[in-house]
């Protein structure tokens, strides 16, 4: 590449991406670890986005009607960094830039939503930002459609690189993008031909313009350095219907010794190499300074957004004020007030009427009155609508021609269908759940660890949660996937016990601002455990006492969701024989262990033996059952110690033990 | 469709291949339970690869030699079951099919490799068989060129539905057979329009013949109903230089009333509606009867390759004694038996020299020896390799012209790369290992649970096993990563405190047969804690005592991998104080668990307090604190419980308090 060229061509775009490469340079160097050839390389992309295109305010980052940045490529965080710093973000000083990837930094080694306003994701983990946008996208489009576009009309831009186009997520991306026409995603792919490895044919030799295409995708193709070629592409792109993929054609570590290279996907850490890039580009200022002139323009750019936000402002203004108070609600993602009334309404009825389902179907009975009341739901399943339950009548399906529909049809992609559930949470503005199976827990993971690292209250539905689902099988049933998620921070999992408790999940589900929720539900029916109505939301504790021991306590038995029915039939059974016998039941242990102590030693006195019950594997059991700092109780557990296998669900708990029988005989075996 | 002309144009293929859908119609219908359309739908192809091509004996389904044929839409199970029971698997009776999905049957939901000879994968977790029939079609290209073609010379086949296809996974796999030009894999797309919610339409609209192209692979479009064209296609595929796809059009539920319809995907149990499909196959005999000619065709296509068996065994014979024995050795999955004093002479050598080295390194060093020894094994890493430190000098690179290349560049694709090498574990001859950051175990989860589910032994090198990588962050750092492993049955996990340990590890996981490892390993580095040189392999006991008490043993400090050290620090502090410390390492709680309890409680006696340390959440910790039973030890634990930060290593292990300060303070409250 002929830099000299590149230099004289566009001097000043030049100059103001070439502020970009230097901070990045600067930066790496300094915290000696780092990407340094990324954000080089995509700095005359970025600029071109930043100055000419991309509706935004730098003083103002969460402004809602901004057109979203999405950096996939996570790594090249400084890229995201430098554009904040320069084009004034408040948050990001030069004292963070010059802190990058240090302790108490808000310049992370990844870009952290929870870190700084400005970024618009979490990314890192390679295809997740580019599946995020999907859900921006979608979510952009949802609100377009229900409050207008004087108030909601903005791109979703995405730069990623050839690490997130090989993860199979972006391929679930890519195919919903296509079939769900989302016109106003715009992906810049960093076309630089470099892996961590090698090169990027030493891997892979997908023509991705064809790959794009097939999935019928707006596609084009420039050199990435071209600020001409780039502003083009970009004005193409917002035109087109389909989703636009510009395929960018650019160096890694452009200008530098390791340019084109490997090494340069990595830290440039060499001080002769780096000083010998800055030459090579002109840039004569020392480490993070940038000229004033430079930097006057990059504000300028920031700030170019102030204008539009303030019409966007009045146009807000303009509305009703019931209108904007529902536009805030959403975008806050606050719980309609009725909400807490409609779900003490649905809990009566259930409580009289003691249906026996499956909490699956109880999950669709709370949908059905929650989805009325809260327009900003949006539901879908990977594609076992039936089986997941997750449609209601009122929905409407999402489609090219319904943007109002809010139903998705998400095919069968779980992983993309998670990680777009994130990003429509980030946008704000919809509530998303979505369903699979419990099984397939495992190919959402990603997104699930990534919904509770940002903060996203993503809804996971996740339906057949146990050897309880029969037939088809260990490769259907999970086993470890309660503890999965239960061991991974800042997620409620719920496990509800009949359709009163898998009411009152949803509703703290619902309530939450900033942790996700997974719903485990069963296929089979179950009886309603909770006869006497309450106002009060008894899941919200995260266990409590649903059968008293009748005299002396000896027992407690502790079980979630379907094995509730199993432990109050041993306490039954147990009971007959005159030893006293509290069960308890246990919907969420994040809840139960966010109590007081005084509220945890009520529900489990020290004294008692205890036998816990879940058709799962015993871990994450062990603190209830032994006691939190040991010493406590004697115990037990009935549960799984192996994958289920495929027979009849009825079968397979007795063939496995998980009875009444085995319960009680447990106990008894504790007592001695 | 005109099932009339189906049925006269080729009487004869017709009614062989309405044997299978019948089988399937009468299976289902008396299970009550399964998916009836896709067997239906597929019947034909499946009757002419079997018939004309598959290389297979039905009574020796574990021939070496044999072609592979993978049903990557594992819901359309009986179509498997019924080729298997047509042509004269002995496990396969026709008592199995009418057990279909029974306790104790072998006929399970999904096909389950564990319980029949004759399933070469699990299957049912979509996209799976396809991405495994990747490593199946490499291991055939290795083992080749090997052994020579007159060893090795099958094809692997797979048919795969729209739901293996919208899985990314599916991508991943494209993407490498593409790439490794694995001209021996012939894929059939079960194009049928139909997914459980309802037509492809509603969630896909992607070309997947240019999909297919953007990857290199040669593609045909058939007509999936017609006998003539399939033949023709599949012999086109054959001679084909690229891996094939076949798009086979055809109709779910063929001439059944729920034809081309998302109902015929599912269970078909209508009894009427069943006689009429009958009536309109024109089958006339009852249920599970399979006229005799029909019946003897089969047996005749199942016997086939009888010859072809006898021929590849002669040729076996022909080659040296110690060929042979070789050749049955790694097709055994048996370690050689230079194995155990390589690893000795490795462990000597490291005690004597007491290397400082991060336990990646150290399993590079061990690699380094196990390498030469064992040249079935296969590395590689989902583009990390320098990270991962997975490649030897010896190994060579895989690739089109260099079919002996041990060392795989799998790409940005840690799902593809787990189901790869699980295909090739179960192609057999060679033994895979792979690696990614640990965090990114959560890609690879599907594949890591059917590893432990299918019982083969792939090991998964996880480095980066902490807050240890430092300024990467918290989208990197695995806290929750070790639990969901430890999680998921038949999975051994260690974590080796030094280069000692990783040797020993190492050892273990290669010489599994059954079970599929994860080391988890430290980017940064470790001292030598095994500073005395044993013969006998110490973590094949899962826990022992690495530092005993002086004095009164008081407490008890039990730690993991880059954790060791620091209890050893806190032990060193605490024995300054008076108090009796023992440290246990703990490399790996599975294999603990398995030894007896008089070894448990040695290690682990009552009494004194616990204190555990690993740098992760504490879920699956507290049996080993707080004792098996309860009532052991009063216990606490210092990791992790919360996400991790962007920050040198030794600051976050600071800021997070997994101090040897901590440790001891720990342990002298619990003293009180």
């Amino acid at each position: 590449m002929d830099i000299q060229e590149l230099r004289s061509s566009n001097p000043d775009h030049w100059m103001r991406a070439t502020a970009i490469r230097a901070l990045a340079l600067d930066a790496v160097a300094a915290a000696n670890s780092g990407h340094t050839g990324m954000p080089i390389g995509m700095a005359d992309v970025a600029t071109v986005l930043y100055g000419n295109h991309l509706k935004y305010d730098a003083q103002n980052p969460e402004w809602h009607d901004r057109d979203r940045f999405i950096l996939s490529a996570g790594h090249g965080s400084m890229l995201l960094y430098a554009l904040l710093y320069l084009s004034g973000d408040p948050e990001v000083t030069l004292d963070q830039v010059k802190n990058f990837r240090q302790w108490g930094a808000k310049t992370a080694g990844h870009p952290e939503n929870f870190l700084l306003k400005g970024v618009e994701t979490t990314t890192g983990p390679l295809g997740q930002g580019i599946a995020n946008s999907v859900g921006f996208a979608m979510a952009e489009e949802m609100l377009r459609a229900r409050f207008g576009k004087k108030l909601v009309d903005h791109y979703t831009y995405v730069i990623a690189g050839d690490g997130c186009l090989m993860e199979g997520v972006s391929q679930e991306a890519i195919g919903l993008a296509g079939r769900y026409g989302l016109g106003k995603l715009i992906v810049f792919w960093d076309n630089n031909d470099i892996t961590i490895d090698g090169k990027v044919s030493l891997s892979d030799r997908t023509d991705q313009v064809k790959r794009f295409k097939a999935s019928g995708w707006h596609v084009q193709e420039i050199d990435g350095h071209d600020p001409v070629a780039i502003d083009a592409a970009i004005i193409a792109a917002k035109k087109s219907k389909s989703p636009s993929m510009i395929a960018c054609k650019t160096h890694i570590a452009l200008g530098h010794a390791a340019q084109d290279t490997s090494k340069g996907h990595g830290a440039l850490t060499n001080a002769d190499q780096n000083t010998a890039a800055k030459d090579n580009w002109g840039w004569k200022t020392g480490p993070f300074e940038v000229p004033a002139d430079i930097k006057s323009w990059w504000e300028a750019t920031g700030s170019r957004g102030a204008a539009d936000r303030a019409e966007w402002e009045a146009r807000l203004n303009e509305v009703s004020a019931q209108r904007q108070a529902e536009f805030a609600r959403v975008m806050n993602g606050e719980a309609p007030k009725k909400l807490s009334a409609t779900i003490k309404a649905l809990k009566k009825q259930i409580s009289e009427n003691a249906p026996k389902v499956a909490t699956r179907k109880a999950s669709e009975m709370a949908l059905e009155v929650i989805n009325p009341i809260m327009p900003e739901t949006i539901g879908g399943s990977a594609d076992l609508t039936g089986s997941n339950n997750t449609l209601t009548g009122d929905m409407g399906v999402f489609d090219t021609d319904n943007r109002k529909g809010r139903y998705i049809y998400w095919g069968i992609r779980e992983h993309g269908m998670a990680s777009a559930m994130n990003g429509m949470s980030l946008h704000g503005g919809v509530r998303p759940y979505g369903g699979t199976f419990m099984a397939f827990t495992d190919y959402a993971r990603p997104p699930m660890r990534l919904a509770a690292l940002m903060k996203t209250p993503t809804i996971f539905v996740m339906t057949h949660d146990s050897i309880g689902l029969g037939e088809d099988g260990p490769t259907h049933q999970p086993v470890e996937h309660l503890a999965i998620s239960r061991a991974t921070p800042n997620t409620l999992v719920f496990r509800p016990a009949d359709a009163v408790e898998t009411a009152e999940a949803w509703e703290i589900a619902l309530r939450q601002t900033g942790t996700p929720s997974v719903l485990s539900l069963t296929r089979q029916n179950l009886p309603t455990v909770r006869l006497e109505h309450k106002n009060s939301n008894l899941v919200e504790k995260g266990a409590y006492v649903l059968a008293e021991a009748e005299g002396k306590r000896q027992a407690i038995i502790i079980a979630t969701g379907s094995e509730v029915e199993i432990a109050l039939a041993a306490r039954d059974a147990l009971q007959a024989e005159g030893i006293g016998t509290r069960v308890v039941s246990m919907p969420c242990m994040e809840l139960f262990a966010q109590q007081d102590e005084a509220y945890r030693k009520r529900i489990l006195p020290a004294g008692p033996v205890r036998v816990g019950v879940e058709a799962a594997v015993r871990q994450g059991w062990d603190r209830w059952l032994l006691g939190e700092r040991g010493r406590e109780a004697k115990a037990d557990f009935v549960g799984m110690d192996r994958f289920g296998a495929s027979a009849p669900a009825e079968t397979l708990y007795e063939k496995f033990g998980i009875t009444a029988d085995n319960v009680a005989a447990k106990v008894r075996a504790l007592l001695g």
